[in-house]
């Protein structure tokens, strides 16, 4: 599958690089078509990997990632154009998050709103689904790493881009029965707001290495 | 021991019962000494259980559990009294839910405080404790009816308090390894806020018998 990632960080190039693992066709895109990153990253990936500008990745997917940070995603999609959005999965892994009374950070977004429904309501053509926002992102791309089963949640307001996602996670590792489906985008606000307590935890353990598992 | 509780809601009904069956002497504490949920609960629980004013209860308890909405917490623990709080443990299990808007309900405070953090600032001398806020009553007190390991979260400022709540925990049920300090108070902020997820889970299972747990 062709899939565009938005977004260079930790989080973008963790996900592309499993992507080409599993065969998928993958261009990251950044604010500039020349990013060093991004030009390092297809360097080491093969014929599979490209790059290009937020745009370029986003029309060239038919899944795109939105890897940036949550603060900065309406801005970075907003260049990716409703045009190249439209009609596709556009999977939403941001926290938006505030550093600037130090740490921990609060949310930019919470409580009555949140960046997936932002998302979600600025590109209504757009079939966002909120993942991956509640994990370590080398957790992400490697769940069997942890020592029992543990939950992925997803949210969004399409069925079809739910299967298509689902189908994406289990590429990856994550079993049928990990995929927790929170219903539509509103949930997006609950998966956003669990962040001060993942870091907390991740404070805790001094480590990134968890998630959580939701035990009936 | 003797523990005040303060409330007559599910949730502070289960705990006082709960210690009753423990042994311990409970008298819990509404607006009125004589509340009719309180006086049914005191007929049914034997010579330990009494019941009196948010002050009585205050008094009373070594341990006080603040089990009102967290929304009127503040107003319920200024009756109950800052002579009476003074250097006792205080288990705040609250949430401040807003359900002006409907279901679900938004959090009348967070992401920059929470209600945990708003009691101890108003009791300094109290040693506010935060838990048993991020999961249903039932399983506060029979964490073994889960099918597996799940986690207790606990915040506060004061070790011993901290000691002192783990050892009523593992009273109920709760293996050591199972409760996790976050730290001080102000990691009740992200135990408030997961409280989101928790209602989207369970909306999604329709049921109130689960909980988090943290897989490393």
């Amino acid at each position: 599958m062709n899939i565009g990632i938005v977004g260079t960080g930790m989080v973008g190039e963790t996900l592309a690089t499993k992507l080409i693992s599993l065969d998928h066709k993958v261009k990251m895109g950044s604010r500039s078509a020349t990013n060093e990153k991004a030009s390092a990253w297809v360097k080491k990936n093969g014929a599979n990997a490209s790059q290009g500008t937020f745009a370029d990745a986003a029309k060239f997917g038919e899944i795109i990632i939105n890897c940036t940070k949550g603060e900065v995603s309406l801005d970075a999609l907003k260049m990716a154009g409703e045009e190249n959005l439209k009609g596709k999965v556009l999977i939403d892994v941001s926290n938006g998050l505030d550093f600037s009374k130090g740490m921990p950070p609060t949310l930019t977004v919470c409580n009555t709103d949140s960046v997936g429904e932002q998302i979600q309501k600025n590109y209504p053509l757009a079939k966002v689904i909120k993942a991956f926002n509640t994990m370590n992102y080398l957790i992400m791309v490697n769940p069997r790493q942890l020592s029992g089963a543990h939950s992925f949640f997803l949210c969004g307001n399409d069925a079809e881009a739910k299967i298509k996602v689902s189908e994406l996670l289990k590429s990856f590792g994550w079993k049928e029965e990990e995929i927790l489906d929170l219903g539509d985008i509103t949930a997006s606000r609950g998966m956003e707001m669990v962040l001060p307590l993942w870091l907390k935890l991740m404070m805790k353990f001094n480590s990134g290495a968890f998630n959580f598992n939701i035990v009936k």
